[in-house]
Order: C-alpha cells, then sequence, then structure tokens
C-alpha cells in the first residue's frame, strides 16, 4: 500500500492577508506526501533539496512516516525557493520569486526496490521529468500526475506525451481550458480525455471539484470554509488525500473515485485552515472521516 | 397554492456565438412566471407592456396558465426592450442597450382579489417597487427577492428597508460580495442574513449554488451542460423553479428549502438550453423530475 510521490521540496515565503512566514517548508512533494500520509504507509518521497534544508523540515516529513530514501540532499546546494502574496480574497496571488536552486538540475532517480510500487503521483513539474520517473517504474497500476499552465503553454508538446502514460489528470479550470481550447468545462473533460488519462479531475477553488470520466459526471461541493489563512498547498494537498485514498482501498471503482475526490477535497479544506503545511500536521483519520462526512451532509439532499 | 411574480416583461435581442433573436418575449417576471408554472396554478403576474407587445407574447404567458389581470397595456407606450451579447464563454455579457419604455414609470398595482396570495416573487426590480408591492400585500408568509449591482451600488439604502421585509435573498457570488463587502461567501451570507432574510441563495452560474441558513449550509451542483445556448433569464428561472416549488409544497423545512434550489437549478438548466423563453415552452412536470434525479445522481456518493 505504498505510494511513490514526486515533486519540488521548497522552501515558501507567503504572505496573505492574515499574516505571513518566511522559508517555511512546502513544495508540491511535501503536501502530496503529508496528505497521503493519513491513508497509507510508508510514503515514498522523490525529490531534490540543498544543504540549507532545515532539520524540522526533515523532522516533519519523518513524523509523517514518509520515508526519504529518494530525497537527495545536495550539500553544497540551495533548496528551491518560492515567494509568493495572496490578495484580499485569496483567490488570486502574485508570485513574488522563484528561485530554482538545486530543483534546476532535479534528475529524479528512483531507487531500485521502490519501482515495482503500483501507485505513483506525478506532482507538478516539468513533464520531461514526469515521463523519466515512469519510465523507470515498472508497470504501476495507478498514476495521478497534476500540471499547471506553465507546462502547457511552454512545454505542451512534452505534456502530452506524458498525459499518454497517465490515469488520472488533476489541473484547475482554467488549466483544462487552456490544454483542452474548450471553455465548456464537461467538453474541455471530453478533449483531455482523448489525450490519455482516462479520469479527469477538474479543480474549482471556492467552488470544489468535478469528476469525469467516460461514464460519471460528480461534482465534489467546496467545504464552506469561513477562515482561510493560507490557500498554499491546497490543490497538492487535494491530490495527496486522492490517491492517498485509492491505495488504501486499492479500488478504482467510479463510486470508489467519488469517495477519493471527497477525501482530497477534505485534505484540502484541512491544509488551508492554517499557515504552510502546519495544516497537514496533526489530522487524525477520525477526523478526516468526520469531514468526509460534514462534505455528505453539505451535498446531501432528499427526494420528496 | 397561487404565486404573485412582480417584475419586468420585455423583448429581448440576444446574440449568442450560436446565433440571435431580435425581440423575444423576455424580462424577470416572464422567466419567473413560466417556471413557476410548471408546479402551480395559477402564477399571477404583474408587470407592465405597451400597445407593442406582440400577441405571441401574451399566448406563450396564457398557454403557461399565468393570470394577466396584473399585467398593465399602455397602448400608446412601447414595451421594455434590452439587447445584449454574450462572449464566447458566455460567461460574461456586455449589455448593448436598454430602453425602459413604459417600464420607466412602472407603479406596480396588484389587484385587490391577489392581496392574500401568500407566496411573493418579487423580480430584480427597482426595491423601491419590490417594497409598494410588499406593502399592498395582506401579510404574505414566503417573500422571495431577487437584486443585482446595479441596485445595490446605486439604491444601497432602499435595498435595505426592502430587505428587512422579505424571508429569501436571491443573488449571485459578485452581488454577495458587492452587498456584503466580504469576500467569503459563507461569511457573505451571514452578513446578509443580518439585514433581514433568514434564508440567502448565492447563485454561482456554472458553479451552482449555496443554500444558506443560520443552520443549514447547502451546496447544490451545476448540472453539466455541454451546449449552453443562451443564458438569458436563467437566474429568474432558478428564482421561478425555487419559489415554484416552495409554493406547491407548502414546506418551508431545510429538507424542503434543498429541494426547491435543486428544482430551481434544474429549470434554469432547462433555461439556458435552448434560445430565450424557449427552454421553458413545453416541459413536463415528468421531465422536470428526471432532470431533479439527474442532479441528485451527479452528487450522490456513499460512505465506503
Amino acid at each position: 500500500m505504498s505510494v511513490l510521490v514526486v515533486g519540488s521540496v521548497a522552501l515558501d515565503t507567503i504572505e496573505t492577508p492574515f499574516g505571513s512566514v518566511k522559508d517555511a517548508v512546502g513544495g508540491s512533494a511535501t503536501y502530496i506526501s503529508a496528505a497521503a500520509s493519513y491513508f497509507v504507509s510508508p510514503i515514498r518521497l522523490v525529490g531534490v533539496v540543498g544543504g540549507d534544508f532545515p532539520r524540522k523540515g526533515m523532522a516533519f516529513l519523518e513524523e509523517r512516516n514518509i520515508d526519504l530514501e529518494g530525497l537527495e540532499i545536495i550539500a553544497d546546494g540551495k533548496t528551491f525557493r518560492w515567494s509568493g502574496r495572496y490578495h484580499y480574497d485569496l483567490n488570486m496571488r502574485d508570485t513574488l520569486s522563484t528561485d530554482l536552486n538545486v530543483f534546476e538540475h532535479f534528475d529524479p532517480k528512483i531507487p531500485e526496490r521502490h519501482r515495482k510500487i503500483r501507485t505513483v503521483c506525478l506532482g507538478n513539474i516539468d513533464p520531461v521529468l514526469q515521463r523519466k520517473v515512469l519510465q523507470q517504474m515498472d508497470n504501476p497500476r495507478i498514476v495521478v500526475c497534476d500540471t499547471m499552465n506553465y507546462w502547457i503553454n511552454g512545454k505542451r508538446d512534452e505534456l502530452l506525451k506524458t498525459l499518454k502514460m497517465i490515469n488520472v489528470l488533476i489541473l484547475n479550470d482554467s488549466e483544462a481550458r487552456l490544454l483542452s481550447g474548450e471553455p465548456n468545462l464537461i467538453k474541455s473533460a471530453k478533449v483531455i480525455r482523448t489525450m490519455g488519462p482516462s479520469v479527469v479531475i477538474i479543480k474549482k477553488g471556492e467552488h470544489g471539484a468535478l469528476l469525469l470520466t467516460d461514464s460519471v459526471a460528480f461534482s465534489a461541493p467546496a467545504y464552506p470554509m469561513e477562515n482561510i489563512f493560507d490557500p498554499t498547498g491546497a490543490g497538492d494537498s487535494f491530490a495527496g488525500g486522492f490517491i492517498g485514498w485509492l491505495a488504501r482501498t486499492e479500488d478504482m471503482s467510479e463510486e470508489n473515485l467519488k469517495r477519493a475526490v471527497i477525501y482530497g477535497s477534505a485534505l484540502a479544506s484541512f491544509c488551508v485552515e492554517k499557515f504552510g503545511v502546519e495544516g497537514l500536521a496533526d489530522l487524525t483519520y477520525l477526523r478526516i472521516q468526520d469531514r468526509f462526512r460534514e462534505f455528505r451532509e453539505l451535498s446531501r439532499f432528499d427526494e420528496d
């Protein structure tokens, strides 16, 4: 039941209307792994950091039972740093700076004994690297992939090659429109499914998420949050909760994919309640299940 | 089980990427009445048109069993005309022209024998006129009200007075933020409930709708539409389906308010499938119930 997670491990400097943090542990692989760790163990993380990566970052990952054999440490290098500022309504953010540092030459190497892992989550990195990971794996059963407008615009052909190798693509609504060239989200998912993934999940931020397969359309509600402190990592937490649930249950039926979307949404809702990864630090499986039930209450209605 | 509907009756000229119509029967009272007419009968419409209002417009309303005693006809005046153009993705529109004509001096007069009607729907008109309607009514039980940014910005004080007299306010997400001064939609509904309405419904276009009371948060999914021909009237059709269901059932419980939101969403989805009011012309109660069940399928998930 282990999951291989590949992505960035970063130090984030974040400003929101409610406060700020400097050099907080972040990155897609960090959020995905932490979220997934509440469902399965161990998570095998593959990434790269510099010698400056703080001890408390390692401690956070280790406490979550995340195996760091695949985390390359370049002692004389610096960790990937990202800095951003959120606007008043938290739906928009400006990237203030991006210093790739050791991440610029990241060349994911999958430890030999992890190549048989059947569940793989590819965080939002260069599609060339995502493919390189899959080429090292020994016939994974479920491959979940995230991407973003930067790759859709800048490396479209590479991304299209990667999409042929994956099962589930997770992206947000504007990315779905950009990738498909189709403004209608339902049509957009149809176009994207012809590119490879049989399952498309479209995240809509404060409006929830859509799960689209060739036979199912499922609309997951957003959790009604009054207090969002920091949206950083919400999308990665979604991916982590989603793949964690699938790995735990080893069930790719449509009914179970729906549950996975709700567990993803639940982890995203916990993530944004605190700064950085703090929201994923001290959850319990029971609290997660309670939130799952809150999602059900939120969207449930009966016939007369 | 009758419903009093007050609002505009108009002739709309609409351009969408899929075609156009000129001087089509429209207006908030028309859409609300037509949608509500599938649930209860008769609907009592209060509005005003000019001598140029076409016979086919009257025929459409009469066929839907809409009582026109309260529709004032100013023989030497012209009917309210609106003209708009939708963008490629149908989420944005430009108003090309608005000719109020006889609507400029609309002074709603409620026929004596309709003042005891218990269910009232106030379409999106000047809040002063909305209040004038309520002052003529004899203690209605349910008052549903629509409004828009034009009144929130331009007649805020009048709108605030009207809000004290209503039960349910229906508005879209940007209007909710504008009225409350609060970007978070959940907080925004809390603020709006302190202004009068105990129930706030926030429409989110392609993202569905939220129902918010002091004890319930309900998220209704949007119907996954591949082919939207004309979004005109979707919001009014929502209001009509919502109030129609409430009037039919005379049940203001939270479970039933949820159903009413789904029936509203169903009528909006039928509306946008065709041009103008055509989508509301030949429905059946059975087709509406089928769509209600499709909404359930769309948002239903089970615990493991």
